[in-house]
């Protein structure tokens, strides 16, 4: 059977874990790396072909997009045109319906397809959201991040004047309120007390219990470790205090990565048009022969 | 908006609240209930059609099979071949497979479709299994049963000589190991030594720590709740230690009943076949426009 060939647009952090879940996927194969320059290629890169324009790289079934988020539309709407099905893992929630109906034009008129907001949430959280709300459609579902680093929050953070670098922490307090815990690396000079109220000032801070800490390192207290609780509390037809929970303590860009992958597949069994993850079948995101999974997981 | 027109098939337990979940849906409505006998009709199924054949109902677009599980496949190759959709919540976990490629052969001859197993488990909790596995294909998933009564292991008591009524809890021990606490109303002068040699040497418990005790009343210990726990540790791409867990508390026929509606409803949107629970997109689950949908649960 052919391999899907995969190429990784993109090599900061989530491209690099993609790598790792493209080579151990038994159905799929580098098709090479797309980066912006190809003058200092990381010694793991050596085996592929690196480089700045996906045409170089003849054949390429699906795109895996490790780009920033903002930068998702352009290269989706690109290779969409080039025959080339697409996925990434954009995560302004917002701007999901809006991203999905311009990519589904692009894909259904040049017969391909696009999967976006493919990593954890949103993504596999996602349908479990959704599932939860299929099994008790009247309630109310909370869904808890953390702890872990938020990537947002730590860029708006390393925004403002005198800091150097900066950690903000996700904590879960239940019921979908969080506590930040935000740790700074100050210039020389800068004061904490100002920061402080800065970050406290900010849109992304200001809704929530934000306490703000300087260290001597943030290099030293940053980890990759996230993690999710949702619960639900429903009714079943008639039937009240049905409860559900999925939690999972998580690599946060190994498994972004390896959702990603699962998605990469699955692009390549959908109709052309653009699919969010809650619009794909699960299964498709597994590699193997239908009936021995259905055996297996049904 | 026409209303999807669904008939019950079977009122025992299942039937029951199956009837409270399509009343429930804003895009449903009953086509009627389909019994062995028309002879008793309870009081709350006055206001509804209630026949012994399926053709007396004029159009219907789908039944729910709400039958005892031996009888699914008969009811549902029917049904399928008269050019109405089923659903159904099959529970024999070996048997998927052989009815999967049955009554798919019978839906793609006839233009319509199957969705089978679509309780809990197998159901909700296979697509969670499912999407464990793709977010960590390599690693151990256990699904722990409980605390919730077994209906099959209760039947398997009630079967044995000496034993009027009993009923069989599932405990969960942990990594997939259960207990089974049996309780037994005794038909007068038998042994409950006796009774629970039978019952320990059966099939059904051999394998499982067993104990089996007396009551005066097996109905006054019998509850519809049960839950699931389920756990994956494993790899994402090469990352160990991913950890998801799952698990409910729910009210067992209302839950499988509720599952049963959104599969109804989904099976209006898929294209001639049979399909387990994984082998749909969960958003078809749910009533409602497409892209609010998104909006709210991607």
């Amino acid at each position: 059977m052919e391999k899907i060939k995969a190429a990784i647009v993109g090599y900061g952090n989530i491209g690099h874990y993609v790598l790792d879940a493209v080579l151990e996927a038994p159905d799929m194969e580098v098709a090479g790396i797309v980066r912006r320059s190809v003058k200092e290629i990381p010694a793991e890169l050596k085996p592929y072909k690196v480089v700045t324009d996906i045409a170089e790289l003849g054949k390429v079934d699906v795109a895996i997009l490790c780009t920033p988020t903002r930068e998702v539309k352009h290269y989706a709407e690109k290779y969409l045109t080039m025959g080339i099905n697409t996925v990434d893992s954009f995560d302004i929630h917002g701007d999901i319906p809006a991203l999905r109906r311009a990519l589904g034009e692009v894909a259904v008129s040049h017969g391909t397809v696009a999967i976006i907001s493919a990593g954890w949430d949103p993504g596999s959280d996602s349908i479990v959201r959704t599932l939860m709300e299929a099994a008790a459609p009247k309630g109310l579902t909370y869904t808890n991040f953390g702890p872990g680093m938020s990537m947002g929050h730590s860029v708006c953070v390393r925004s403002k004047v005198g800091v150097k670098d900066a950690l903000s922490m996700t904590i879960p307090l239940g019921t979908g309120i969080h506590r930040r815990m935000v740790y700074v690396e100050l210039e020389p000079g800068a004061s904490l007390e100002e920061v402080t109220a800065a970050v406290k000032a900010d849109p992304y801070f200001a809704s929530d219990e934000t306490h703000v800490m300087a260290v001597d390192s943030v290099d030293a207290v940053r980890d990759m470790g996230h993690g999710v609780h949702m619960t639900r509390k429903g009714v079943s037809g008639r039937t009240h205090s049905q409860r559900f929970e999925f939690s999972m303590a998580i690599n946060n860009p190994a498994l972004t990565a390896q959702i990603l992958v699962g998605a990469a597949r699955a692009a390549m069994r959908q109709r052309p048009g653009c699919y969010t993850m809650i619009e794909i079948p699960v299964i498709d995101l597994l590699p193997g022969d239908r009936e021995q999974l259905v055996a297996h997981l049904v």
